[in-house]
């Protein structure tokens, strides 16, 4: 089945300019024979500089005598870019050497926050905070379902609202400034988080035929939902693409440029679903599926996310089977973030601890190997290496889970490329996005099967591509309209109802797979 | 001294159209192949009869959804007009038969407001309230200076907005539809109630060089002031020219018609202030001077608003001198408002109970002459005819204070058109403007040198012509762009620093005139 979303509004073509401008001017103080009104005398000394037609709102008019007055009639003027040139403020003296946005991430866990000079386009700090909703539901579909009560949603919105103020707060006294001077800000999340935020229901993102309130928001200003910022910057929520496609991804492949391309990339983002996005300047085709949960700590026991304490990087000595890590924040161990998941079922694979079934073919090769109900588990550390009250354990339970994991990603990606007639070999680039994409080894997800075989150097991670996304609209109003027209160009593959699908998984759940012609390279490695 | 006051904003000139449509739109409800989100389903229903880049705010994307369920699929969109063409509401079902607007005169004494069916222009209702600031002040500068006590403005401004919101919803009720059905507002008065309204500080139009905050407002939601009707109804406040040229004043000019005219008019806008405005289509010319305090009750002693128990109209028997009059209401009178003044003084005059220079030339003459404090006065009603707690009388101080305002006003037409070379008798038109202006009767007016010796003929009352713009505005946004260009038109004339004034007003505090000569009329009305 597929499905087009078109937008038909908000979105227009124009030069590329900042989305906030900010003029110094000099203004002659009123006099007898020059009694203009305030304001007039603010707009014409814009016009002066080539700014016209500015629409004012109201309560930045009701400022401007004060700032004047404040600064004996030297002002700095901020106004956002056209196709509504529009008045956000008006600041004593000339401040023009200082342009603040925000940036942010806006996860359904985590909301990371950058304040941005809008000048360079330099990130000055970052802040996350865990996202408040999260104690009303860890997953998305509680918290949907939490709109249900009365106030549910308005509930939600303020802690989206609040979350980000906060990260606002902190990030503007770091920077020794006012919250005030945020003059912009952009928002990348999913779908139901853009809805949360923006308090639009949410109800019938997760019902078929899944149809969101909006695709795309605008124009939304701070005051409008209580944002701790400037309060009428403008708040750009980057479009969603149905309820599957939010602009995170679409962030995602604006940062990738693959939009940009004749050649034909794929961008993979990694969450709690796993939208994968193929095509090029001129096509682009988007298929998700529920892909992440085990990457997240959500099936396997000791999963966690990836904070301090996680586990994230793990090797195993390939003679002694003694496994050695890394962990976030350098302290003792409490569990395994995804990376480090995906480093353990590769290592465990290829010293031939597991074999293609994911089960432990000689128990007795390692002491690491323990039985515990019936099935083998590899102890990663033990008790008394372990910040945990217990050993952390990857067992054969687990292993069955990541597989199955792996097995959606590689299937997802296998259907949605043959879809559109592109072989794995084809692909210029293979893009990693999502913050979880920032910490996979491209060469362990190859080694068991996750990702394609091709070339390790055409993997690319993007890190929080979601965030740099975020970053990048408030340098640049092309930016936006460029997430626009890939918002226009996606075409949507509903992938768990594809008939290929399920003999596709089915074949996929081995390690690396079950047509060894398709990791020739992996095995080559694993046999070196 | 001339003062020019341009605009640079917010006018556009383009089509006439209404400033909202309702569009009646029936949707295909979303399907598995179909599932674009709500308000794309919208706004492509829009598009195809005609309705392109509309924005949406939030708060109306919000409500979307859940109109489109209680309508089944069926609904009215209602759309501002361009340049920025705005979803201000959703409806479930076709309620295009219905499109009401409200007009505001904004007055400094009484509020009144108009439902207008902004289909036919028509107006439904009417509703006057006292504007509830007169318990702050009285008169605009205890207001205005009101304005410098912490919280002054924004009790100022709940005041304004509570009694507009109060009027909207009496006059909802009255039609059996909800305030939140007023799709539209439009509002008129002085740039200070202007000013007040918006929550913007009055602190500098009454100190030299009198400088408004602004002088036109837009874009107002009616959700920025807290308006009672439809959260996103635009407000439309009508522009000021400066400090003494209101909304109010500019509204007439539009009702008059003078502007599209290529022969030449004259408009007084008689309130607190009178205003006179001459020109025709190519210029306009504003003078304005205190005018009206003692026609609107503040200077005679007997003198009061036109409201109920008020006597209106006075008619003194020439043989017997014995009066007859009019009561607003119809009661027992309590008082004299403006125009029953303006009677009272012609009559005395024109039946010779008093001579040129406003004295009684003979006590004797009637019973109804008594002396008070050494002054002679006419005894309008007596105790047993009044509802008052006395008699109502006319005093010779009474008569003098009436004098210099009518030796004002006719000095100031005199002044503002000698300053165009333009003769009184060329003049046009002579509008009457101002809820006052409705109850003068021209023949008392020029019988006592108020108003110049010119054809009855040509004096033109327009009654509350602040409302009747405001009106106007509700239907077609030609009248506002009209509005526009009449305020970018004007040059104002500062009445009472000019030399001329006050030898010229010595001559006129004389009835009708010293200058017998410019009254042939009046004195051959008399002789008659």
């Amino acid at each position: 089945m597929w499905y087009f979303f078109s937008m038909t509004h908000n979105l227009n073509n124009g030069p590329d300019r900042p989305p906030v401008t900010k003029y110094y001017l000099e203004l002659d103080p009123p006099t007898g024979d020059d009694p203009v009104a305030d304001l007039d005398r603010l707009l014409r000394a814009l016009v002066k500089v080539g700014v016209e037609d500015v629409t004012v709102p109201l309560f930045v008019a009701a400022k401007v005598p004060g700032a004047l007055k404040a600064g004996g009639y030297k002002v700095t003027a901020a106004v956002s870019a056209p196709p509504l040139p529009t008045l956000l403020a008006v600041q004593p003296g000339d401040t023009t050497a200082r342009k603040l946005g925000l940036a942010v991430d806006l996860g359904t866990t985590n909301v990371v926050g950058a304040l941005v000079d809008m000048i360079t386009g330099e990130t000055l700090s970052e802040r996350s905070e865990l996202n408040p909703q999260t104690a009303i539901g860890e997953d998305i579909l509680t918290r949907i379902h939490h709109c249900l009560r009365p106030g549910g949603l308005e509930e939600l919105q303020a802690c989206a609202v609040s979350c980000i103020s906060s990260i606002a707060e902190g990030l503007a006294m770091q920077a020794g400034c006012a919250p005030d001077d945020i003059l912009c800000v952009s928002v990348a999340g999913n779908t139901t988080m853009a809805h949360l935020l923006l308090g639009l229901d949410p109800y019938n993102i997760c019902r078929a035929p899944y149809i969101p309130v909006a695709n795309s928001f605008g124009p939304v200003r701070a005051r409008d939902i209580g944002l701790a910022v400037a309060p009428e910057a403008p708040v750009f929520v980057l479009p969603n693409v149905g309820s599957y496609v939010g602009g995170d991804v679409l962030a995602g492949v604006l940062v990738s440029g693959m939009t940009a391309r004749e050649d034909i990339s794929l961008l993979v983002d990694i969450g709690t679903n796993a939208e994968i996005v193929v095509g090029n300047r001129d096509w682009l085709l988007v298929g998700a599926g529920a892909a992440g949960p085990a990457l997240e700590g959500g099936v396997v026991r000791f999963g966690m996310r990836a904070t301090n304490g996680a586990i994230d990087r793990v090797v195993i000595d390939p003679s002694s089977f003694e496994p050695s890590f890394t962990v976030i924040g350098g302290s003792a161990p409490v569990g395994l973030c995804g990376s480090a998941l995906i480093d353990l079922l590769a290592e465990l694979f290829t010293t031939g601890l597991i074999d293609g079934r994911g089960r432990f073919s000689d128990p007795s090769k390692s002491a690491r190997i323990v039985e515990l109900d019936g099935k083998y588990a590899y102890v990663v550390a033990r008790l008394r290496e372990s910040g945990s009250a217990t050993d952390i354990i990857f067992s054969e339970t687990d292993i069955e889970n990541l597989v199955r994991t792996k097995a959606a990603m590689y299937t997802a990606l296998s259907v949605v490329t043959r879809e559109l007639g592109v072989a794995f070999s084809e692909l210029a680039d293979f893009f990693i996005a999502g913050t979880f994409g920032a910490y996979i080894a491209a060469d362990k997800a190859l080694a068991i099967g996750m990702v394609p075989d091709i070339d390790l150097s055409k993997y690319k991670l993007l890190g929080n591509s979601s965030l740099t996304g975020a970053v990048r609209v408030l340098t640049s109003t092309g930016a936006l309209q460029e997430i626009g027209r890939i918002a226009r160009m996606i075409t949507y593959k509903e992938m768990n109802v594809s008939s290929d699908f399920m003999s596709e998984f089915r074949a996929a759940m081995f390690l690396p797979h079950t047509d060894e012609g398709l990791f020739r390279s992996a095995k080559k490695r694993e046999r070196a």
